[in-house]
């Protein structure tokens, strides 16, 4: 079996409210995975600003820009400068009134190599998503790039089991999961540190039950609540990749900036799915339960 | 919001090739779980024998079962004895060449409960079960008791996300799988860790998916191989419960065996899916291929 390594790079970064200042800083690191021989490179969720669900304000859609537009060519040409593979997150506006959360992957030449719509959103106090982004109605369809076929989801998918299922059965190399995740401030310690290991945890499990290695790109930093509501946000870092066993590959810090490299073997897969054959033995006769909301 | 405290025992043994002193054991260990004030006991998989798939034997079907029958009567009375419910896993015969692996749960006054016939089966090097257990035919559904809705999976089915969800969907308040895993001797040590990982972040993941406690108990000891191809299994222990957000609440050790009770919240579930209600945003009109074998 011919091993095939792909050298992925996470960017963690903290976003100012300059757009030119995070967009900067996300340039800069993208040129420091590919000087470390990147050739896949993922940043975090909406990456060009603060993040800005923290309250219900309409002048926010200001930010958010057509696909194809403005975010997307100045990032096909940071891909294509950089000879990169680049996972984007960004806040499409496809018609007024109506804005996606979409992860736009482009390949190395600048192209676009396909886009994810958020397909689950959430809506807790201080992330109050539902107000600003419509469910995603392009389902869950890996993108296939010149390093494998890419199964990008975003943030609160990621708790989702079937979302990954869902990129594995459609033959996805990889699980991708751009993020912004933190604590409520308010929370006592021992809650923070129970919440921060089931955001983990959840992960490294769906590489396990898929056989997929995965990478979660988080933000990092401070973000108060323009509201001034809450306590604002604590964003809680802790970006990583893991194997298809769920082991750690990198861990990045929770507190500061991060850009790393690393190694992520693709065929380990074919090895690991070959010890613990998940797939050949699902009960798909009685899943059928799975597409209700409910069964009681 | 009332608390809803159950204390949970579990029963983490090596079994001996004498199916009295495999049951004496048990029950030994439940009058222990008892005197620590369990109301709920859970035994590990095919309690009353060395695990039988290491090789496969015709004769081996000999220590099936009917249900119910001798073995049910005899868990049925120690229930009632010690006025426990007790989640048991037998190895059931229904009829010539038609056996199953089958937990069954009875209640305090020794009433069965129900059972859960284990429905996703494995088969790999020395874990030959496709040969001795059809495939369940009773589907995924909690089994009601005087302490909770128990979603009762067993072993294989751990690394099963669809399993877990289809019993959050049917109101389980906790998930518990008897199972019986360890490791191939002849594997390194680093995949040896690797794997035993795998298995904890997988079952904790499903707690953490479906805001449910869990509990997950193993066999230990070391089982030779009786027809000598193998070196074996050292079944790895490792029994645990965790809450519903993974966090662990009681941890046994690997190599030995080993009895403990947890206090196990069932309320607390109605706190974390407040905070993370993932039930809520579920995507179910987009689930539907999670019902095919692949989608490519």
């Amino acid at each position: 079996m011919k091993e095939n390594i792909v050298k992925v790079g996470i960017v963690q970064q903290a976003c100012s409210s300059d757009r030119e200042v995070s967009i900067a800083t996300s340039i800069e690191a993208i040129k420091a995975c590919k000087q470390q021989g990147a050739e896949l490179v993922i940043l975090q969720e909406l990456h060009t600003s603060p993040y800005f669900c923290q309250t219900e304000n309409t002048e926010v859609f200001d930010l958010a820009k057509p696909i194809p537009g403005e975010d997307t060519e100045l990032f096909s040409k940071v891909a294509k400068e950089n000879n990169v593979v680049l996972v984007t997150s960004l806040f499409e506006r496809r018609a007024a009134g109506l804005y996606h959360n979409t992860a736009v992957v482009f390949e190395k030449d600048g192209s676009t190599a396909g886009k994810y719509r958020k397909m689950h959103i959430p809506d807790d106090p201080a992330y109050y998503e539902k107000f600003y982004f419509t469910p995603g109605d392009l389902g869950f369809e890996p993108i296939q790039t010149s390093v494998g076929k890419l199964g990008v989801l975003v943030c609160w998918d990621q708790w989702y089991p079937e979302a990954a299922r869902l990129m594995a059965l459609k033959g996805a190399d990889i699980l991708i999961y751009p993020t912004a995740i933190g604590w409520d401030a308010a929370e006592p310690k021992e809650e923070q540190l129970r919440q921060n290991e089931a955001w983990k945890l959840v992960q490294r499990g769906h590489a396990v039950a898929n056989g997929l290695p995965l990478v979660s790109v988080n933000r990092t930093g401070f973000e108060a609540d323009p509201s001034g509501v809450t306590k604002g946000i604590p964003f809680w870092g802790d970006s990583f990749i893991c194997g298809p066993q769920g082991e750690i590959l990198l861990q990045a810090p929770q507190d500061v900036a991060f850009t790393g490299v690393a190694q992520v073997s693709l065929s380990r897969s074919e090895e690991v799915r070959r010890i613990w054959p998940f797939l050949r033995d699902r009960r798909i006769e009685a899943y059928h339960g799975l597409t209700k909301r409910y069964l009681e």
